[in-house]
């Protein structure tokens, strides 16, 4: 697996012998919005939510994407606010005293969509939006992504007024607030290893559902590895049928369609990874012929990685990564090529007559491997591997995007940069460092920092964005939510928001402000809200359920 | 809070380099027993469960704790032994061929209580027990918590037959096995933190049953401190009222009885902590005057510890305490003691001038405030404190259990029982330390490490256990059982089984034997089964439902 070791401790944010007060650590904001905005203004002037009457009035551009999108941020809004007594909240709307700010109800988001809306969102997707909420509310986009974000900040300003204990006197407010935004990368992605265990469709979609709440827009699917092979293909049913876990833990064609299309609904693309050659073992209990045996003295010890000389290899892997990618409209497909055991290569005697006969070092038969997948593919697909490849010097295209995971990354991007190539950047963004907690993830800016040793910005824009990586092997259905979740916002808040807060973050030891740990207590508490099992951030506190 | 920063890193279990197997990291044994028994004799030789014969014959004594662990039992190892088609599974078990191995069917088991039932458990109760399961199936103690034991273990025995996918022919199994068990600790605890998030009824339920699985005894309820209050005190409704997180998160008098009830089900003391003087801050809401007023520079800047000079004090401390202890029938009370903020009271000009009075040092403050507070519990309350109280030379009763939790643990356990105290281990045991996995808390053996420097056995007897510590921080009701199972069970078996398997494990660096891994794995998919969301112990893998 691709584990990078994240030496980070856990700094304990315990109270140590400084004065405690009661209640929650960090007491949380209300109605902001994570991420931030890249413009945001924000009075103390406020309108009070009318849920019997609150409508979104569809000004220009319609299609079913947007429909979908409007009636699940209003039911979000209605009923997912925190708001529970409704009928006390309206009863009592009248009684309570209105103070200056009061600006009256808000009935009514006009959504302008000014543009026709796309079918798929895409890699270069335009996802910015205007947000003004004053007495006539408006969310405009030339983009139906953009009008999807618009949505989901719009819901985050909603808040509850007054303080806990006081519940039946609460009302839901929003303040008159002017947002321009926009995301500063554009490849904004988590990936999930569904193969060292099995994660149910239900913990996907909430999976989604999550993502979206944090503006996250690619669904990196590592569907299989070596522990087992959950993708039920049609063409070749063995390799699930022998490789998954259970027969009840695969994906079915439908399974997969469905996850699309509910990406899709949220602007999500979904890039499936077929990681080869190494990361494969499950694949060889129906086709043990197209792996590598792997010797000991003159013994075979195992099954290694693919057998890069055997034309069946190239066969399976034509005829499959077809299936696939009907079944993954994205253009972008993670063929992976990391950590692959050389070393089983150098031992099979006939692996080792090939690179003499042709030769080759183990690397270059990396290469040819690599050389010869790539090509399987569709043609007009976006490849992404592994930073290995790109390392052992294997003939890529300059198309090919790089995914760096590894130590020493700041070396690493700008070789990648400077040789033409695009990459994501993941290093320091392993969510299966489990000591780690979001203050960890928060103050890495990729571009930043090759841009504090190049001085180049164009270089530095060649870095697309970015993934959390939670890897499988200590989460499964019943704890994935929690580890992924508030962890993997403080990667959406960078990747969308950046540097652009007037306080670029350059290592782990800057101070975080206090106003993010605040924030991410009531993102944390709207995403369980929402139905998100989150852990809390930073200490002590609780959520109103 | 009592945190503890476990330096210990999470050491990746990844595939590295090596040959990668399909399938679990470590494929789970069957049916193996958690805690490891002292004595256990298996044959291959194996008996078939019938589920619609099955019965519990009581042989001797009988009481409602023994009726209700029969049934509690009986339902777990009908329903869930991950047994799902019975009745294919019937249909089928005449058709199988039987093997040399099969002894033919269990349909009996004899339980021999050979003593009256005790009412409550307690310090010193008896939990020693001998199953035989054979042709005529027997479990014999002289002690209701001993048959309670055993019964654990005898519903660990059962494991289904042959491989995932062919569930439609798999049967439920014991093999022919004599034990002899009883524990070598006789304080086995869970510390749980309800304070710093609330935690539901529902969950310290299960928490119980969780408990009940791994043979631990002690449920150390960390109930109130800092942070919130949700102590519903029926002489002082103020405490809660002002210092719960919210009226919701509260645990009344019908609720802590419902615990101890159901702890005394399952043979699990119930032992409160109200965690004085520090720790207090919640108080304060309700009782200000009760606390200490901290200075910065001539000006009161906040709350600190309980004010250790006024009557007050002691008179909330006198009439709770009477409450509290009316409510939790157990003769143990831990009555905290540990980081009091000292700073606080050198700050407060009034308990300055007492001290100069008095020509008391701060620390002989904190000495005056235990000595004024223990004798307000009942008479014959058996006392725990945290080290800090012996660390600070507070004069103490030879019967006051000192709880270890701090860092240099064995020179302060040397220190503590050659001063003649009886004490409990804590130290390696914080599972608020999130990067930490169940291999890290497997290895101490607090009386082996007090041994290995003094080879003085009576002196190591002197600890008569200890407790995992799920302090809350970072914890709330949707991960807490999974970040305290499986974590505790490595407490749980070092605890009961301590070194008696052969293998003494003298440091984190010892080797962990893979019968160890593979068993752990049973047993977290064994509680899952119950209704525990314990997470993955070391790895890939997967449970079938």
């Amino acid at each position: 697996m691709m584990k990078f070791l994240l030496l980070f401790v856990y700094i304990g944010l315990g109270s140590g012998m400084s004065i405690v007060n009661p209640g929650p650590k960090f007491p949380p904001t209300k109605g902001h919005v994570w991420p931030k905005p890249q413009e945001e203004t924000k009075e103390n002037k406020y309108f009070l939510f009318n849920p019997s009457h609150f409508k979104v009035k569809v000004l220009g551009q319609n299609c079913t994407i947007l429909v979908n999108a409007i009636n699940r941020y209003s039911f979000i809004i209605k009923n997912k606010s925190g708001l529970h007594h409704r009928r006390n909240h309206e009863r009592r709307r009248r009684r309570i005293g209105r103070d200056e700010n009061y600006l009256g109800g808000i009935d009514e988001l006009q959504v302008d969509l000014t543009e026709p809306c796309e079918e798929y969102p895409h890699f270069e997707m335009d996802e910015s939006y205007k947000l003004n909420v004053s007495s006539t509310s408006t969310l405009r986009s030339a983009s139906v992504w953009g009008i999807i974000r618009g949505l989901e900040t719009f819901s985050q300003l909603f808040y509850l007024s007054n303080d806990r204990n006081q519940l039946k006197l609460q009302e839901l407010r929003v303040n008159a607030t002017k947002i321009t935004d926009f995301p500063q990368y554009s490849h904004r992605g988590l990936l999930l290893d569904t193969s060292r265990h099995y994660i149910s469709m239900s913990n996907i979609l909430k999976m989604l559902d999550a993502m979206s709440y944090n503006k996250l827009n690619v669904f990196h699917w590592h569907i299989v590895d070596d522990q087992s092979f959950p993708y039920q293909s049609e063409r070749f049913p063995e390799l699930s049928e022998q490789g998954a876990y259970d027969s009840s833990m695969v994906y079915t064609k439908e399974d997969i369609q469905r996850v699309v299309e509910y990406a899709r609904d949220r602007g999500i693309r979904v890039i499936p990874e077929f990681d080869v050659p190494g990361h494969t073992r499950s694949w060889g209990n129906a086709f043990p012929n197209v792996l590598t045996e792997c010797y000991r003295q003159d013994k075979v010890v195992g099954l290694g990685p693919m057998n890069p000389t055997k034309n069946a290899t190239y066969k399976l892997l034509r005829d499959l990564f077809q299936e696939v990618q009907t079944w993954f409209p994205d253009k972008y497909f993670h063929i992976g090529g990391d950590e692959v055991e050389l070393d089983c290569w150098r031992s099979n005697p006939e692996l080792r007559e090939y690179m003499n006969s042709h030769n080759l070092s183990v690397t270059q038969l990396h290469g040819l491997f690599m050389e010869n997948a790539i090509p399987l593919l569709a043609n007009d697909s976006e490849v992404v591997v592994w930073q290995e490849v790109f390392d052992e010097k294997v003939p890529l295209s300059k198309e090919t995007i790089i995914h760096v995971w590894k130590g020493s990354w700041i070396s690493e991007m700008v070789t990648i940069l400077t040789a033409g190539h695009r990459l994501i950047f993941s290093s320091t963004w392993y969510l299966d460092a489990l000591g780690s907690n979001w203050p960890d993830y928060y103050w890495a800016d990729p571009r930043q920092m090759v841009f504090d040793v190049t001085f180049n910005s164009t270089l530095a824009n060649g870095i697309v964005g970015g993934e959390a990586c939670m890897w499988g092997e200590m989460v499964d259905d019943r704890n994935v939510m929690g580890r992924v979740w508030p962890r993997a916002s403080a990667v959406a808040e960078r990747l969308w928001s950046a540097n652009t807060l007037g306080r670029r973050m350059r290592s782990i030891f800057d101070t975080i402000p206090l106003e993010v740990y605040q924030r991410i207590e009531e993102h944390t508490c709207r995403m369980i809200r929402r139905g998100i099992d989150a852990q809390p951030p930073s200490g002590p506190g609780f959520c109103i359920p």
